[in-house]
């Protein structure tokens, strides 16, 4: 592994090949790791003297603020060379991501056909798919041979960031299909690629959510996705790394909704204390808005409650199962609709699944319930009082937690926001009006 | 999209090209959504009829036990090309489903080299980077020239499932290093493999976890994994679609785990209540057992409960705000240390982090909780009290919140069973203690 103080004193003492020949040793993502952590001095210095290419990848991988920083401060024309050598989406993202007015200049660097690009991929809006694409692949026309293709590989081959794939298309630069590069090499020199093409390529429009398009690459087991415009015209792929890391996004923004808190839009340490407060506080705020409404259902109740106090002994087990359950059925059902395993029109099979795991959950938790009371003593009256509801509110919540994300789906809306914390709360002031119908009952009060 | 009833109509009536014609229009997946609905008959005659190519990509998209029960009723020579069209890894996972007996016998229809291999892929256990592995790669000896190279890549491509590499390896088969498809097209056809080979690989021993294996791709941005033996040799190559599956399974089991139950090991559909019922009774039981000491807290304040009955209305309220409070840190922490973000040396940072956001939102709701005291009309006294205790309780749901993944995590533990309803069952006891106390002390009982 690399070490930063290592790489410090590289820098330092560096007269050139040996920092080239010492960070070739590490990977763009150890040393970008590293990088950040140097001040400005020591990276302008580095990417002053190792080769261009390098500088680019070790850059791919730092925040797009301290991309520009560092190509701001070095050379012109080197800021250009790396700026060349970086991956399409990557100088999109920080071009997006600085002052327009910086952007402005920073893109004269680029040749104009590929600054053009690069400005098509600036307009579309964030979590898209066109957001994603990278314009550095290989594209051919379908009139060319094997031969002429292979041949403009061997031309452009060493700039593109995707070349397992050459990607044909028309006059109007519309996508007509896909050849491997493992196909090229394995027919004839002399064949028309039109011949041996793949027409029937899977493809996403720009505009597309890039959790779709995710879904899309994983389900058909792909590497590379084409984005195409409303004119059919491609105008870039979306590489598998890219969607892996929507793909852990989206998880870790479901993990945290499902939390019970909005989610973060940096990482853990990124994120301020004040940024955790904002995306806490909102939903803290409402459930306990929510949950206020236990006391006046308990002050409703009062007068039983001061008859038979040993009732109170109950509340939090009882309310407390409640929610465990609903928080049970809640996540796994939001994951199942998040990864296309439910759909709305399921809601019978599901209801009827839950409803039925929680008789026999909610069974033999009540057994244990009555045991419990039996055990602290109270009345046998009281003890089935508990047993009952135990069994009721188990039911009641795996039938809230079933229903809830399903048609929170079918309106477009995010089934997250049912979160486990949503369903406790919402479990809770249910669940004690259905403890105390059936004390009342029980108990003849 | 296909049609159920459509290709059913067309295998009834098929005259063999039409229906492969037809056939080809599809994807290999949708198309085994279909074919998995088909009745045996129905299936046997499409296998029969198809070519082998197709029948392989159709069957590795269905169940072990289907893919077996299709193959073992096909004619004994067609099994056997379609067995030797599949990918190694599907095979060998097919393989380990059935019975051993039967294993057997269909290894039998491979050649004898392939067989061995499968063999040696059906040795490594579950969720370990080995079973993962395809051998269906293209290895090259480093004496040999690029012109050798793509000699032997044009004899065997065609039936290689990893063609975006070509991996080089010695005599005894260890793995010395990797060139990819474009660098072989891009250098002289003279050169020896040796000079362009990229000896820095990153590979993986086949004992590996396969959570592991996955975050090293998705850290690299890799989309091939080659996998070795302790002798350093190269077993097979896991590709990028296998581990994108891995990626998303184990954020399922995350999410079901934080949710409180043990995670399933089908999908929901799949899952039989009864399966259900096992994963969810096991936290439910504990955590009911857990939370029944809340009845003797309770009960061990009898008497101060009796005395101002109006403290029983905030029991839900509060110890709901420290679960939900709980909920929120517990599942952001889990989450950022499964994707590496936070380490257990981050403790300290971890800890001021949370208090402090902890504090910010606990002053807020308990601002909030006085006014509901108020509006309750109970005394100003147990307004301040609740006011006081709402606070405490947040602070603390978030200290314990934030330290237990933690340890968890460093006791090379899952830190996801520290679940929502984990953390609310913990919170629940303790914070009616600190209610009481903090009651006990204001109100002078």
């Amino acid at each position: 592994m690399i070490q930063l103080d290592e790489l410090k004193s590289k820098i330092m003492e560096s007269d050139g090949n040996s920092l080239t020949a010492y960070v070739e040793l590490f990977r763009p993502f150890d040393l970008a790791n590293c990088v950040e952590k140097l001040d400005q001095t020591e990276q302008l210095k580095l990417m002053g003297i190792v080769p261009p290419p390098i500088s680019a990848e070790i850059l791919e991988y730092l925040e797009p603020v301290l991309q520009y920083r560092i190509l701001y401060h070095l050379d012109e024309t080197l800021a250009s060379q790396v700026l060349n050598e970086m991956s399409s989406d990557v100088v999109a993202d920080m071009m997006l991501a600085i002052h327009r007015y910086q952007a402005e200049k920073l893109l004269n660097h680029l040749p104009e056909d590929y600054r053009k690009k690069v400005q098509t991929l600036m307009t579309f809006p964030e979590h898209t798919a066109g957001s994603l694409a990278t314009v550095d692949y290989i594209a051919a026309r379908s009139s060319w041979t094997i031969e002429q293709t292979l041949q403009h590989f061997r031309k452009i081959g060493h700039e593109a960031e995707i070349t397992s794939y050459v990607y044909v298309t028309g006059h109007k630069g519309e996508l007509l299909g896909v050849v491997s590069l493992k196909e090229l090499i394995l027919s004839e020199p002399k064949t028309q690629i039109s011949k041996i093409v793949t027409q029937d390529v899977i493809y996403v429009p720009a505009s597309m959510e890039q959790e779709e398009a995710a879904e899309l690459l994983s389900r058909y087991d792909l590497v590379a996705l084409p984005v195409i415009d409303a004119q059919n015209r491609l105008i870039g792929v979306i590489t598998v790394d890219d969607l892996i890391d929507v793909i852990r996004e989206e998880a870790t923004e479901d993990i945290q909704k499902l939390g019970g808190s909005q989610p973060l839009t940096d990482t853990y340490f990124k994120s301020s204390v004040f940024q955790l407060y904002r995306k806490r506080i909102v939903w803290l705020l409402v459930l306990f808005v929510a949950e206020a409404y236990t006391g006046s259902v308990l002050r409703h109740y009062e007068e039983t409650l001061s008859e038979v106090i040993a009732l109170a002994f109950f509340i939090p087990l009882l309310i407390g199962t409640g929610g465990n359950t609903g928080t049970q059925t809640v996540s796994t059902l939001v994951r199942a609709l998040a990864v296309g395993e439910v759909h709305f029109r399921d809601i019978l099979k599901v209801i009827r699944k839950e409803v039925t795991t929680g008789l026999m959950t909610g069974a033999s938790i009540s057994l244990i319930a009555c045991m419990r009371a039996w055990f602290l003593g109270v009345e046998w009256n009281i003890g089935l009082v508990v047993g009952i509801t135990c069994m009721t509110i188990v039911i009641w919540a795996s039938f809230v937690a079933a229903i809830l994300p399903l048609i929170l789906h079918k309106l477009k809306a995010d089934p997250a926001v049912i979160s486990g914390p949503f369903i406790t709360t919402l479990v809770d002031g249910t669940g004690l009006i259905i403890y105390f119908t059936i004390a009342k009952i029980i108990l003849h009060l």
